[in-house]
């Protein structure tokens, strides 16, 4: 180890790590923050998590009150999506000058103007990990290690904000990436938001069979090509529809230009163009790779 | 055992059952149905697959030459799907009349009636039951076992040659159902078919994507939600076109149908209907399991 990694993994040990939202991904930031040498502190709404993550030993120390915040370096925001720009607004009471917030929400654009806004030493963030199952009860070592950390500073954001939050998601493991709020939240709409509806919609075209021998054959002999492609469609409910909520209007252009794609499909089958839609399906299978 | 099954297995043992193409479904077949007793002889356009078949010990008899079916019971023509009707009319030539054909074509419609023109004890059959790789070497014991064989009789079908045919699937371990190629048609339309058109759309949507940078930033980011959903979409450009070719009709309708549902979707983002949608996605959630 060389005499700078040293110098900086012990200023670290000297950081104060602040999570705010106890939920899977705060609980997993805690667990492998605080083996990594760092004193982190928890804050929930509900006492009986705060308990929780004390008796397991997931933080340093933990309440429900924000002005525990004041003695953090950096703090993680990782309530719901709604409460982001609202907690980092009431942290603003509390914190030193000197802290530096960063959130871990799956859409960027308005709240990484509307924080910063708040809290000029902000970074918007978005650790790309997660599992069916949500809650501090779910939290495990090592869930962002090989995933993707995308990190989204914009103009007015301090160069010393981004390498603090990069230095933290490259020490758990995380794939770094760097990009503006914009195309971090077209890049999701297309790779992750519009799957849920593309696929959301597969289910509802069978759903909506009107021959009901028709409905109920299709379902028994459904097999692994579909139930694959409806996976995601048949998520979560309430995550779906937030992500349509936060990053409308990159999701609504994700869908135009899948609508134009499907438009061409059914223009080549009913031409019976079987030349070109080989091709087509050719490029899919060709290039699908580049996504996996 | 009660005296009926062995004397229905005794009865069976002397059948002589043909088979026409060994390819993959071909040869599971052939593999399947001599380990359950019966004489499979095997017709092949190619002789080095011939040679194959009968090194391996797959198949009683076989060769190249249609006539070796003439000593056939029951025939199953296993080719690809555009020769399933010339194969039916070069067989009437050969067979006693007495003969049982029956075919594996994965649309059934046209087929089961220009096939039953050409041969009255014709069954339309769909064992619904692949894998990844296609041809005689990736034969293998019990590929039907618990998977859907469906029959799909006319009016005009011989029910001794359904049953025969139903005897056969159900001793080859498949989940049996019966429906009129139409039923058929459609159903595998919604299930299989479409989901490969919606799954292609999914990576052409992306691949569309004007910006290089989130073109290529979606390419780091997608994960295992994207990746089921455009698997299917990804996967054989000759099996994609041939499903449209074969069953335009029925897949065009089913997209319609998910045109309708995705443009409705695409409504209720832009209108903002935030409980309308999270219903919609409540209601995929619930009857998904149905499919599964």
């Amino acid at each position: 180890m060389s005499r700078s990694s040293v110098e900086s993994l012990a200023s670290l040990s000297n950081r104060v790590i602040g999570i705010v939202g106890l939920g899977l991904i705060g609980g997993c930031l805690a667990i492998d923050l605080k083996r990594l040498g760092y004193a982190v502190y928890g804050v929930s709404r509900r006492s009986e998590t705060v308990t929780a993550a004390l008796d397991q030993g997931m933080v340093t120390d933990a309440g429900c009150d924000l002005a525990l915040m004041a003695q953090a370096d950096i703090v993680f925001v990782c309530t719901p999506m709604a409460l982001i720009v609202p907690t980092v607004q009431a942290l603003a009471a509390y914190l030193p000058q000197s802290a530096i917030v960063t959130d871990v929400g799956s859409v960027k654009g308005e709240i990484v103007s509307a924080a910063t806004a708040m809290w000029p030493n902000f970074v918007g963030g978005h650790p790309m990990a997660g599992k069916a199952e949500s809650g501090l009860g779910a939290a495990e070592i090592g869930l962002f290690h090989e995933r993707p950390y995308v990190i989204t500073p914009i103009g007015t954001t301090k160069p010393h904000a981004v390498d603090a939050v990069a230095e933290i998601a490259t020490q758990l493991g995380s794939r770094l990436y760097k990009s503006t709020p914009t195309a971090h939240d077209r890049a999701v709409a297309a790779i992750s938001h519009l799957p849920v509806m593309v696929s959301s919609c597969l289910l509802h075209a069978c759903l909506s069979e009107s021959d009901a021998d028709v409905k109920t054959l299709a379902q028994h002999l459904a097999s692994s090509g579909f139930c694959d492609t409806s996976r995601v469609g048949g998520g979560n409910p309430e995550l779906g529809t937030m992500m349509a909520q936060f990053n409308r209007s990159a999701l609504l252009q994700s869908l135009q230009q899948y609508r134009h794609q499907l438009d061409s499909v059914i223009e080549l089958i009913e031409a019976e163009q079987w030349n070109a839609l080989e091709q087509k399906l050719s490029i899919a299978q060709q290039e699908r790779p580049k996504y996996l």
